[in-house]
Formats: C-alpha cells, structure tokens, sequence
C-alpha cells in the first residue's frame, strides 16, 4: 500500500487544495438540514446523533470540494454515547466517498500496551475468537507525545499518519510546550527533535510522522520547519482563534503537501457572518481558505 | 453534591482498600465465562461487545468486594465501535451497582473547547434540542497535562475527579517527563506543581485534581508528595510492569486514601500463575494486594 505522505501528497496536488475540514459538531449548533432528525424516533442520544450525521455530510457536500481531508474531533461524537460513534463512522465514510482523507482528532497517548488499542481502534483491526473487528479506518490521526517515543511507535506502527502534537493552538500551550529545558530549548523544540527522529521521508519527501503545530503559534513556525524538515504540519488554529493563513508560509517550505490547514467553525459558521445559506456560505469559506493557502506553497 | 475526594476517602474507609481494578480487556484473553457470548448472534463487534462485558462483570464480581474503584481502559472498548461503547455502559453499570468508583481511564486532553466536548462525555451531560443526552458517569477520569492550564480547566469543572499525568509507569516516560527543565527541575515536577496549584483541599484534606504517579518511579514518590501535599495518587505500573507495592508508602502519608493503586493484568490474569480458578485466582491477587496496600496506610 502507498504510504500515507504519498497518498496526501498526491490528493493535494490533485485537489489543489490544503484544507481540512475539521467536523466539531455541536447539537445546539447545527444547520438547519439536522433538524427533522432531532423530532425522529428513538432516545436523545439517538436522534441527535443522527442530526449531527445529517450536519456533517451536508457539510462535507458544501465544503468537501475545496478540502483534501476532513477531521472529526472524536469527542463530539464521544459525548453522544454509541449512537454518536454509529455516527462517526458515517461520517468517515462520507469523508471517503467524497474522495477526502480522514484524519481523527482525539489526541490519544496511553502507555504501550494501551497504546496499541488506541491503534487497533483507529487505523487497525482488533482479533479475537468472534473475527477481526475494523477499527475506524482513519487515514491519519492525532497523538499526545507526553508519554515518550514507546508509546508513539505503536501509534505509527499501524502506517497511519501520526500528527504528533508539537505546539498547541491554546493560549495554555505556553504552561508546558514553551517551557524551556537545560539546555536551552523549548520543550516543544525537543518534541520537534522526535517527531523528526520517528519519521522516514517518503517517495514525495515527507514523512508519515507529522506534527501539529497551532496557527497562532506562526512565529515559530520557521523554527519548527527547521527541526522537522519531513513533517507534514497539521495547522489548526486558523479562524476562531486568531490565527492567518497568510502567516502559514513556513509550513509549505517542503512542498504544498507540507502544511495542512485545518478549519471547523469558520467554515460551519460562514452563514453567521455573511447572511448566506449555509451550505453556500461553507462552500464560499473552504474556498477563499483553498486559493489562500494554495497561493502560498 | 460531596466532593469526590471526600466520597473516595469515605469509601476507602469503608472498605479498607485503595486498590483499583483496571479493566483492559483483550478479546483474546478473556475469561471462559465470556466465550458463549462469542457464539451469539449478531456482528463480531457485537459478540465480542458483550464477550467483553461478560468478562468485565465476572471479574467485577470476583475481584470488586476487595477493590474501592473500577478503571476501565477507554481504548479496549472503543476498538469494538459503538457495541464497545454499550459494553464500557454495562461495566460502568455494573461497578456502580457493586459499591465501587469507576475511573474513565482515557488520558484525555485537548484545547479548551474540545476538553470541555470530553467532559460532557465522561462526567457531564451534553445540552441539545432533542433532550440533554447523559455522559459516562464516571467518578473521575485519567487526563494528560500537555496542553495546559485552560485545557485542564473544563474537565475539573465537571466537578469529577480529574488525575492528571505527572509520571507515567512505561519506560518511555523518561522522554519527556524527566527532561530537566532551565530552573533545575524536571518537566514531572513542573506538572506536579501545576496539579497542585489546581487542587482545592476537601473536608477530607485531599483534593478532587489527583495524579497519575507510576509506581515504576517509587524513588521519586516522596518528591512527589512533597509538591503536591493534598493530591490522590492513583498508582499505575504494580505487577505485569515491575512496581511493587510495598514501595509506595509515601503516597499514603495524607491518609489511606491518598493513594489507589491500580492492578489489571495482575488480578485479571492470576490464574495463570497459580493454577486456580480465573474469578477465585482473582480474588486471592485482588485481595493480597489489598492486604498490603493496606498495610502501608
């Protein structure tokens, strides 16, 4: 099977397009098109699951053409219960069908053996007497590296992408990432140093092992691309809170494929601040995201 | 509502125990009560969805009379989709009706909005049109520092019990966690300051913001108890990986509840050690380390 920074890199110059369409659904928040799912039958969690499923592939329908992935946060359906993982899996199949990767956003990191289960849960499968049970069928997803590197290798063992989370897009992504160490560095330049340890270039020169890195932390993306120079920088933190793409530059150094830009409520949200539907006011958004982003690799 | 400190320090009275049973359950590794399940009807997620239930609930049942809490590992049952998330409902179900706390074990941490996603789902409720739909219901829930401060913020909110990664128990921790920060401290130890700086003393003298300490790391326990005086160590690493009880004394200088230590292949597992039964083998290891745990407070 090609590599998972192969296959990016080619649906992004397919596509021509970096966005990730981050999918955070809140059931106080949906569009308009959820609703006749809420007066269904069955329990709450039920049938806000399927709002939320309804929500997301209209999203996807209205954004997905301007995006190369879609990036479910997994504790938005987590809070729903079994329904809202049902729920999930629809919506990476509808991420698939559209001709998206899925990257799944849940930050996991748990000791060795733990570790493997997440794997087994996200891009794997699980054996056992009754067959093998498909985990999500994630193309690529979102690591914690607190735990160390021997927590990582089961993660990226599954040939996944990992995106290993470097520095934040918080404002308390300070309190730990920018501590700085003895010998002078900051730890998220230290975590920088593994991530790039961990990773192999591929056929397109990038590696499986990326790296998330906020937007609003664009000063140090020079930096970053330095000390990772095969990463794939997955770039949350554009929108809502405050960072541009048009400070993103860095990311791109290696090839458009380097930067992914991700983006959730500015692009379910677009209606809010323009008047428009909100299926055309997404669409809208995803593109002026796309040919920004795309001027700049 | 009684903090959680105080409801665990009450219950550990009670019971004499500071022991937690982990419930990691693997499907090829499950009990003989679990295989008819395996022979139902329905999807191998299904039949292993309850095969896994029917595991955990026996060893509940053999185990539980000498434990204080229950920890089921979110990633175990998340591998088995959404029948693992009706499973890991059963087993929360069925610790609850047994007397015991349950701890999410999920290690859980994301930036603010996505956190406070994670708390609804473990220890909340999440608001909605079609009706508030109910979290977990854990009593508290393992959660990963890395992010910082607001990142926390959202999950301590819940009001549950939040222990938050200081020193982890796998090799690997040694990465990160003991990188000596520019001040001489390590990177543990800065976490350690921050989880009591977040921790409020209850009735009891503990605080509801604990700690996850490996017990791989006895040396450092008494550092650890110095920075964080009124913090519930949940202890992690006795057994299958090497840390032995009699080693962890100070985590108990606050009083008995000052400490859970945490055991899950050593108990589920017994019974390949000593050739009993798997629910009676169970019971004795359960019950051993109670004896000694107990000791110790």
């Amino acid at each position: 099977m090609t590599a998972f920074a192969d296959r990016l890199a080619a649906l992004v110059t397919r596509r021509e397009s970096q966005i990730v369409l981050g999918l955070d659904p809140d059931p106080l928040r949906l569009w308009a098109v959820a609703e006749p799912a809420f007066a269904g039958e069955g329990t709450p969690s039920e049938r806000t699951a399927r709002a939320v499923s309804a929500h997301c592939l209209a999203l996807i329908a209205a954004a997905g053409p301007a995006c190369v992935a879609v990036k479910p946060q997994l504790a938005c359906f987590e809070r729903l219960g079994a329904p809202g993982i049902a729920a999930l899996g629809d919506v990476v199949a509808a991420g698939r069908e559209a001709g998206l990767m899925v990257i799944a956003d849940g930050k996991r990191g748990d000791v060795p053996v733990s570790a493997a289960a997440y794997a087994q849960a996200l891009a794997g499968v699980t054996p056992g007497p009754a067959g093998e049970i498909q985990g999500l069928g994630a193309d690529a997803f979102t690591a914690s590296p607190l735990l160390g590197i021997d927590a990582l290798e089961p993660l990226i063992a599954t040939g996944a992408g990992v995106f290993v989370l470097v520095r934040t897009s918080n404002p308390g992504a300070a309190d730990l990432q920018d501590l700085e160490l003895a010998g002078g560095e900051a730890l998220w330049e230290r975590i920088a140093r593994i991530v790039d340890d961990l990773g192999v270039a591929r056929d397109c020169g990038l590696a499986d092992v990326g790296a998330v890195f906020g937007a609003t932390a664009a000063e140090h993306l020079s930096r970053a691309r330095e000390l990772m120079p095969r990463a794939i920088f997955l770039l949350p933190g554009v929108g809502a809170q405050g960072g541009r793409v048009e400070d993103l530059a860095p990311a791109f150094a290696p090839g458009p494929a380097g930067g992914l830009v991700t983006a959730s409520r500015s692009i379910a949200d677009a209606h809010a601040a323009n008047g428009r539907g909100a299926a055309e006011a997404a669409r809208a958004e995803a593109e002026r995201l796309r040919e920004v982003a795309w001027s700049l690799a």
